[in-house]
């Protein structure tokens, strides 16, 4: 117990040393007052899109609590459930948030560092990076702490082998969450940001015929809130979820594992130590003054492969001395999942630069029109799936057979729910170098509008588009943990199910061969439920893209002298926010029920079995599919990039006209259907294991 | 063994009718001297192709020929699989062989009598579509027949059930090479015809300005070749393998269930049955001469409905006589998978007919942009794959409990088996309503080219967009049967290991829990396998169509007077008939060889529980892919037609461009990629069931 006091320390440490780095970046100017004025109105439409979007996300949640506490109170749930429910989702909720705030303070003082230097403007961007990773560690910390103890004392009377059993197992539940949160704020803020800037762009660019980031565009705020809205809050409540997810996974096998407390301790304490390597690794970020991609990556890498390093060392001392030499493999499962997170992001920044052949190649398709460019980046898209799936492939393999599985399968499958562990132990600092990236893209935006000097944009341009290659590497870890934490969730649920089985002394046995019927169908359901939220998501983008189309024409049309940019007229930007805002909210309600209700459904006709089949053909399918929507979506992006360059024709050549036909088709594979993947397998095993216990008394089939 | 003489007498019948069929449509004239030549310029590059096409699969066919051969000398295969392997390849071939040879004879005939009357034109149509869907069952049953006699007569020692399992386990293996010719024939006919299609488009339409099926253009036979070679050739393939694969499956599970010989001669007397029934179809498909939809629609379906409304009884007779009133749920069974063809099917004309809100609304989106098509498109593929995916769900779970699931798990699966042989029970007469649709589509060409009356032209159209519909039902049973014999196969796969550990003593139990790390790594690169051989199909195409369209490019250039119709000049038609013809070639190879390749290597890694996870994987994710690309490519197809007709501005208007982008990249969907999937999860299924032997002896992990 002494040692994982050391979870709560990490968690007040984050949190403070992200408050120090938070009041470094406000002590610098924000410039003249018109970036403060463009500034201001960014932050203002993030502030309208926070509050409704949790007005609504509110009322879910009181409406699911109400469900929660029923079930609870017919026992068929643990009391704390719906109460823990409450705290991961709002703490999630909270980590997006800040995460947001420091990202709309921190854009405008980026541009006016960038002007000081390159290196400036780094630091400022890179410091509001580094605040959400710290913020969602620390936050994410603080929740597993606080139920930790709560619950140890809770249970305090029962002997350490059952107490540690029904504290993980209640830990386990608090996911839904954090998970639900999460999913709400990805595919919000993925709707939102491409509804956005799909509307901006059609009816400002094409119909009006102003330039990009024209603050005469009424959309133009909601584009770059979007910005914010879709890859900082969304994505900080999507690692938050992530981050706890892991690790209340590995904990609740721990039990299993035979590990007792210890197997509660290690995930622990892995996550307090990443955060002092995290904040460690801060510190070796600074560049000099050339704008060169290779150096500005180079600085950046530099400190998250300090932190991975410090990471490797302390965790040999931390493993071997809580759980012993001979459980050294658990050791290796850490290595294997950073080495995992690590190759899957590279792969994913060799199919999607276009520093690379597949882009590049991607970028020559376009010459016979968009049809070409969009089967050529399908087509790369499904053929890189091939490395993660190898990758994942080798690591689960690895790691369950070197830390124990061939003596014990729960030793094996700890080891896989440990390497997710230790993939996303440096998440404060890859997630700093993530959020950093939009950070830069907004500073460049308002560079632009506040007519700053060329060099000043020049450097904001080298910090954005390194951040598409560090947004790659993020990429890389959310989607191999997610995958490895799912793997470990349909275990968990396993243990979730015998264990009520004993509890309650029904006579079931779990039977989960593929041949099944039930399982088989199960897979077959799960395998089909990301196409279908995919297929939910991406129209969801349409129809709300359309309604700013309407929006922003309609101001065109009645504010006088607005597309004349007649002195003191402004366009009602919150307006634009908020149909972004409303369209967001509205659209996301169904996707999120889906993943809510079809496990619900599946365990009620089909039984436990089943929702196990269904967890992992949902587990493949939407791994699958994250990766080749992600990587089909950067690609094009890319080769969009790669021909405004000057390639193949260069800008308003039809092949670029073709390309940005890929690039919009990419917008919401990479930014909304995609990401949300991640999460929807998780939620679907953290709703399944929430709802086992009901689905076990009235199912169907047994 | 008597009852089971309906086998081989069916197929003799088949042929026989086949034939009489043949002779009928071959008596028509073949229209006038411009008819005549187009029709021979076709059949001459049909011609070409199948040389061409022939040569190259025979030397893969005499490379595994070979391999097979040392492995069955080894011990670790039946010596008869290699030879069951060719005539399995062989006849798989001549279905689609003979299917062409009928087609590119009936085109004209079929032009020729559509000047007399509606009904003429489409008993020429349909009848060349039945001499097709008879040979492709006279073939599948004789080769099936000829193999279970001489196998029950070489191991006529042994005692019935040792030596029925004998014949049904080699026969299982047969499979093969059925599946690898149909995959050589779906992927090189898909590659083949769509390359063609838009090469002749690009230069044709586009560039040199000169109008669709102009004789002018060098690429318009090989168009029209294309037609017969994917949606005939291909098609005729790939259902003999579906129907074989089927039957054998079902076999091979029989014994296990214990139907000793009755488990054999169920499958193989309800395909004797469906011969008839179809044969008896025939007769009850005229038309009036109102060319509308609804009653040429109703004319066809007439057909099929005698078809199963006679198999629906005489089954009923067959199965209660042979396996007695108790197994009654076998009948059932059989019911469940006709029913769930024909619910997919339907589903499939929802999604992608113009009659419906899908495809319309699909269609509305172009006005927006060929982004917002291909969005739309996409998402409504993925959302078309509940319905299938439900269905065949409930199919399974149903066939399962019903025909004796809960006593004993290989009866059910029995039932699952048997449901994928009712579904194909009406093969006969469905094939023939599908394979008259490109008959159809080749006579409005050779209309339109031979300045046939107007009232002809449309006619032929009338003809040719019920095809469209037609060919939705067909799509329905290859797919829906694809899923239930996959899945039947994972359990013939399993019983075949068990078969081989208990005859050679080896001390090995299958665990197949999805929670086993190696069927679970199984499960994600079969959930792998489809992404990335439909990565390699949709390539494919397009380098392949760049080659036709240098060609086509190459001959307007070099040829005097070509593009100006100068008498007398003709392009080489037959050149780019070749390069289509080499292309695919030299593209199929790759896709094939992974269909082989991945199942050995997954087998020789991780062993037998890994490849039966992979199994499980692939065809998952196969069946949900194979729905969307095939639902998504025929939307945007129809959703193309619906402007042209007039909708959202018409042909040459911006959404029709739109709508073109949204076709061309439907195009290797549906026609390429897509309908290979059904093979390929069948494929890699056959190829674990040969190898498995020798993956039990030699795998790393087991």
């Amino acid at each position: 117990m002494g040692l994982l006091l050391l979870a709560p320390l990490g968690s007040i440490v984050a949190l403070l040393f992200a408050w120090y780095l938070s009041r470094t970046v406000l002590k610098k100017s924000e410039g003249n007052d018109l970036m403060k004025e463009i500034a201001k109105a960014i932050r203002e439409g993030a502030n309208a899109y926070l509050k409704r979007q949790y007005s609504g996300v509110a009322l879910f949640f009181a409406v699911m609590f109400v469900i929660l506490l029923i079930i609870a109170l017919r026992g068929y749930l643990v009391i704390f459930v719906p109460f823990a429910f409450l705290t991961g989702g709002f703490f999630s909720g909270l980590a997006g948030f800040i995460g947001m705030k420091m990202a709309t303070n921190a854009n405008a003082r980026t541009a006016n560092a960038a002007s000081e230097s390159l290196n400036s403007g780094l630091r400022v961007a890179f410091s509001s990076g580094a605040v959400m990773g710290l913020v969602v560690v620390g936050l994410g910390l603080f929740d597993l702490s606080f139920w930790y103890y709560f619950l140890s004392w809770w249970y305090r009377a029962l002997p350490e082998a059952a107490r540690i059993q029904n504290v993980t197992s209640a830990m386990l539940t608090f996911g839904m969450g954090a998970s639900s949160m999460a999913l709400f704020a990805r595919v919000g803020g993925g709707i939102f940001t491409k509804a956005a800037d799909v509307g901006a762009d059609l009816v400002g660019k094409v119909e009006v015929g102003i330039p990009e980031d024209d603050p005469r565009n009424p959309a133009v705020i909601a584009d770059n809130v979007g910005d914010n809205v879709g890859d900082v809050a969304g994505m900080g409540a999507d690692l938050y979820e992530s981050y706890v997810g892991s690790i209340v996974a590995t904990s609740a096998l721990g039990v299993a594992a035979g590990y007792g407390v210890d197997g509660v301790t290690v995930p622990m304490i892995m996550a307090a130590v990443g955060v002092v390597a995290s904040i460690i690794g801060t510190f070796f970020v600074k560049s000099g003054e050339k704008a060169e991609q290779k150096t500005l990556l180079k600085a950046l890498r530099r400190g998250t492969y300090v932190s991975a390093g410090l990471i490797v060392i302390i965790s040999y001392f931390l493993v071997t001395s809580i759980l012993g030499k001979e459980n050294i493999g658990v050791y290796f499962a850490i290595l294997i999942g950073l080495l995992a997170g690590i190759i899957i992001g590279l792969s994913t920044e060799y199919f999607t630069s276009d520093s690379y052949k597949p882009t590049k190649e991607l970028a020559g398709t376009s010459l016979t029109g968009p049809a070409t460019i969009i089967i050529g980046g399908l087509s790369l898209g499904m053929l890189s799936t091939i490395v993660p799936v190898v990758v994942v492939a080798v690591a689960v393999l690895a790691s369950y057979f070197l830390s124990g599985g061939t003596e014990s399968f729960n030793k094996g499958i700890y080891g896989v729910a440990i390497s997710a562990v230790g993939m996303l132990s440096t998440l404060g600092i890859t997630l700093a170098t993530d959020a950093y990236g939009p950070v830069a893209d907004n500073a460049g935006g308002i560079a632009e509008m506040a007519h700053l000097p060329e060099h000043v944009r020049e450097r904001t341009d080298a910090l954005d588009s390194l951040g598409n290659t560090t947004a790659a590497t993020g990429k890389g870890f959310a989607i191999g943990s997610a995958a490895l934490t799912a793997l470990a969730l349909i275990a968990a649920y396993k243990d979730e199910v015998d264990l009520i089985v004993k509890k309650e002394g029904l006579s079931f046995n779990m039977d989960l061969s593929i041949l099944n019927p039930t399982v088989l169908i199960g897979l077959f359901i799960g395998g089909m439920l990301p196409f279908l939220f995919s297929s939910m998501t991406m129209k969801a983008v349409g129809r709300a893209a359309q309604n700013i189309v309407f929006e922003v024409r309609r101001q065109f049309k009645e504010i006088k002298g607005l597309k004349e940019g007649k002195q003191g007229v402004k366009p009602d930007y919150a307006k634009c926010v908020d149909i972004c805002t409303r369209g967001a909210q509205k659209e996301m309600i169904m996707p999120a029920l889906l993943a809510i209700i079809v496990p619900i459904i599946v365990g009620l006709t089909i039984g436990v079995n089943g929702v196990a089949g269904m967890l992992a053909g949902s587990t493949v399918t939407g791994f699958v599919l994250a990766i080749m929507m992600a990587n089909s979506g950067g690609a094009w992006d890319n080769a969009k990039k790669y021909i405004e360059a000057g390639n193949h024709g260069g800008k308003g050549s039809d092949s670029h006209k073709a390309a940005v036909v890929g690039d919009t088709v990419g917008d919401p594979f990479k930014d909304t259907s995609g990401p949300s993947l991640n999460i929807l397998i998780k939620l679907v095993s953290m709703v399944s294991v929430v709802f086992a216990s009901l689905v076990l008394h009235i199912s169907l089939f047994k």
